[in-house]
């Protein structure tokens, strides 16, 4: 008999966790969803995600999976009885039944990241967990015209961190919006087939570069080109980026 | 001579702290603040606050006090150097100079406090540490009709917390509004020259229960003319809680 593969949207606020992957002695998005399942079914489960967020980084549309057999629990069931077993910053917000070849990362045809900035003065004492603050007026129109020149299939070498070890740097950006709100508020928007290991993090600083006047927007182009890790901007910090859906 | 009196502006998120007042071997606002300043000036400050807000209670406008003689910072520059010294989530956003014989608790004519509740079916990750979780539809409308029986000068006896001992349980309330976001928020403002020991997290529960059907809106005026502590509906939780603003 195959095990059932049990589908999880869920949703965190990374600012309490040391990301996504379990890890010894910390807390993590998985392990806190691992015990849950755990909790619920009486058996050791392994909630696996689609995505590796890093720490401190949030997600309103995470994909998980977990497989179980011979469990009486209809899937309908799961989601008020794990939400139920989950501290108040994580939630799980649809349950389904995958296919017995379903591939979770595999199969993943483009995700979303939304990057968050904020440039009032003070920084937003009820947000700041969520959001970088940046005290200065940013030039977003700019920043847009930068963020165009990463749309296509391109080799974003200069965007990864060195920590990426995987074989190929070329992956397909299919959008990368800048838009701004009028109180403030700067939501970079960054739909790709895949990311690089920082990728969203480094775009974004080099964003902000052309958004404080230090690059002019065509610069983009030329770092992309250049594909050298030494010649993007600085990494924005984790706790702007959110994974906010995730396409099969 | 005389010491300068320094008036702060101060906002915060309240979820990691237990409340304004400073206590022992607790992370307190006032406690966070007292030796902020204390840091910059180099001599024992205690930051004295308009209002004493509970623990898990926010302020995006609560006002502080310290006095200080022989100082050569000039009033200006403390706003820098105070938020320099401050954890993130507490932040000044006015620094002036008050008169001698300024009373920062008696010179008081009235305070706004918001109270944020989220109607949505899943909690709200990002923002379950400044809001009141109720999964289900409430009737803002009827909340709002509710609401207008406690405008007005009255004895708010009933919506006090058995912990309050003042003389006088008389206050007026300048304004009690109901609004409803599109998207599942409901927001409570109320205005009032002062306010009982929880009161406004009473007058909240008081309202919910109209909301969910339980209490129809008239019901409102029978518990506030009752004056009795038992009669109102159960306190809201603190996190929804917010001090907006303080008029002088």
């Amino acid at each position: 008999m195959q095990p059932r593969k049990i589908l999880l949207t869920i949703q965190y606020a990374g600012a309490d966790y040391h990301g996504w992957q379990i890890q010894p002695g910390r807390r993590t998005v998985q392990g806190e969803l691992s015990d849950a399942v755990t909790s619920l079914v009486g058996r050791k489960i392994t909630v696996h995600g689609a995505s590796r967020t890093d720490a401190g980084v949030s997600a309103l549309g995470q994909v998980g999976l977990f497989e179980i057999l011979n469990c009486p629990i209809p899937t309908e069931n799961f989601l008020k009885a794990i939400n139920d077993r989950l501290p108040d910053d994580i939630a799980i917000t649809e349950v389904s039944e995958a296919s017995s070849e379903f591939d979770l990362v595999g199969a993943v045809t483009s995700k979303l990241y939304r990057y968050t900035i904020y440039t009032g003065k003070f920084r937003p004492v009820l947000d700041v967990r969520h959001c970088w603050h940046i005290p200065e007026k940013l030039n977003a129109q700019a920043m847009n015209t930068a963020a165009q020149y990463l749309v296509g299939k391109h080799d974003f070498k200069s965007f990864a961190s060195a920590k990426d070890n995987r074989d190929s740097s070329v992956r397909t950006i299919l959008r990368c919006d800048v838009t701004a709100s009028q109180d403030d508020w700067i939501y970079i928007d960054v739909e790709g087939d895949g990311f690089l290991y920082n990728m969203v993090r480094n775009i974004v600083g080099s964003l902000v570069e052309v958004g404080i006047g230090r690059w002019q927007p065509d610069k983009m182009k030329k770092v992309l080109e250049v594909c050298d890790r030494t010649a993007a901007g600085p990494i924005a910090p984790p706790q702007g980026l959110c994974l906010m859906w995730i396409k099969y």
